[in-house]
């Protein structure tokens, strides 16, 4: 009896250390609901409201998740499905027109401790596009998968495929036909390049993400998007290419970034960051802001990322007029901003 | 007359010196033909002896076309053409075969001078895939494109496309069966990812590649690739990722890999090595050792690559029993070898 009491008592012991520990330790997560041209005047009050509330909830899912000591794999994928749920972002229901007036969705994720990772691209069936992602890192022998296969695979998991025309918003279609005539106006492939330029900011307010540091110290990132307006060719972003678009590892740093596609895989931008901290001990504030604030402003690259250490330190740095974002750390209160400061 | 004399020959004088600046400046270019288990005793001397020959007409094709002044991205595309024409690498006419039977080709070409970059996946009728990748770097405003958009894409710059049945081979189609049955073997989702380990060593010896600096000092690298043998679900390996099995920078260093795909999107091969040349100034040779021999061999990817930086100084680091290569600096003889040290 002596001895059960004593083992009882020793391993309550532990457990309240385990459970102390656990409670000092940093966590912590940041979201993004797209970087771009976001003119504060183009909300009422109301408008600008209901966005910010769908960035608390967001942020909010995931800190509960974290808090509850769950890993920063199942924050960012809970965060996310706010996100992917919402009209107002371009990823899942909220997923722009391609040219072909359809939907095509990408999206991956990759955890910091296991460096595995999973990435989907060109889903048109597919509610919860970082799910997917997220089974074909757990349950695939691969990390990237297209279109019909990745919905094959879907199958096999158990996934139910929705019709294309959930993801229809009037909103959005609207956007589709702006964007068509301006390229329309295009006579030139250098006109065409121009328009498309413009597009890009006009546009692409683009993608989902959210990045977190766990109880256990593990950091993770994810990254969701509907893709580019008026997009063609099957083109992939950067959203579903790890190191592009989402990177994590442990000690280092998790990136998830949103903006012009093309230069955030020309430049590695998750993964350079990635780099600047590792090879150069940066800190995240330092190495995000060279990469966001100096090398793809002089290159041409509009966007943004959210970064995470292992110590909980977040950056939220873009190049555009604004990004929807949330932070939130241990013990503190969500912080929502959309334009620089605020 | 005097004149147009003196200006001839103030002309001829500025040429030849021109022509003795560039016959001055360093030029070399490295092809490898994929990495994997390549056992000695699987050749006849003939055999061993053509595949030896198609690698020197293959970097001899690329060094040609530096000599003239060529630039280093027609270098590596015209070296890789030699390699995806030839049936016995796994690019072009040597595509191994999908589950479904069928030959899905990625390629991916990156310029070290713009850092522009393009991307091809999942093309089933281009009979030249590093060709279509230069495409949609030189002519779209994307950087990746997947599938029947990608062949789209290529319809719309006047490439023709073939027929699917152009890539059949005898070889690779017993490749396939053999590959079949011995995943049909695997009875738990443990076996399966066992059976998978196996195929990536015996049916992944497959990838081409080229990195090439050229007399104006400008490096570039690229990449085609036939995939894996018996792949499902539309899935993307590192060729086509740019930053994984494909990168450049003026300055640092140019790569191409081959290998276990995931391992190589997961850990950034190419990104990484010259992140470590660029960031801890590291010279290629290490940064390529310690990401194949070091990083590589402790996460479980087996593979190689082929690096170049501005100096011309070449690596090929492998961490599995040979890699089909070639490398030829100017003046030099064409280095044409197989295995550890031939």
């Amino acid at each position: 009896m002596k001895t059960i009491t004593l083992a009882f008592a020793i391993s309550m012991t532990l457990f309240s250390s385990i459970s102390f520990a656990n409670n000092d330790k940093p966590f912590a997560l940041a979201i993004h609901g797209g970087a771009g041209t976001i003119k504060k005047s183009s909300f009422t009050p109301e408008q600008e409201q209901a966005y910010r509330a769908k960035l608390k909830e967001a942020v909010d899912a995931g800190y509960t998740v974290l808090e509850k000591g769950g890993s920063s794999l199942t924050a960012v994928t809970t965060a996310i499905n706010v996100l992917e749920d919402s009209p107002y972002f371009n990823a899942g229901k909220g997923a722009v027109y391609t040219h072909n007036e359809e939907h095509e969705m990408d999206a991956s994720i990759m955890d910091g401790n296991t460096m595995n990772a999973g990435a989907v691209a060109g889903v048109k069936h597919i509610k919860n596009p970082i799910d997917l992602a997220r089974l074909v890192m757990d349950e695939s022998v691969h990390v990237m998968l297209y279109g019909q296969g990745a919905e094959e695979f879907a199958l096999t998991q158990g996934v139910p495929l929705v019709a294309n025309e959930t993801f229809n918003t009037q909103k959005r279609y609207e956007g589709l036909q702006r964007a068509k005539a301006k390229m329309a106006e295009a006579k030139s492939s250098a006109d065409y390049q121009a328009a498309h330029q413009q597009l890009d900011t006009e546009y692409k307010v683009g993608t989902v993400g959210a990045v977190a540091l766990d109880k256990q110290g593990n950091i993770s990132a994810g990254t969701s998007t509907g893709g580019m307006t008026n997009k063609r060719y099957g083109r992939i972003g950067d959203a579903p290419v790890i190191g592009a678009g989402t990177y994590a590892e442990n000690g280092v740093c998790a990136v998830s970034a949103t903006g012009h596609g093309e230069y955030f895989i020309r430049y590695q931008v998750a993964g350079d960051i990635c780099a600047k901290v590792k090879y150069q001990q940066k800190s995240i504030i330092q190495a995000a802001d060279e990469v966001i604030n100096q090398r793809l402003i002089t290159a041409g690259g509009t966007g943004g990322v959210i970064a995470i250490d292992h110590r909980g330190n977040i950056a939220t740095p873009f190049n555009t007029e604004g990004m929807y974002r949330a932070t939130r750390k241990n013990g503190e209160e969500a912080q929502v901003m959309i334009w620089r400061d605020k």
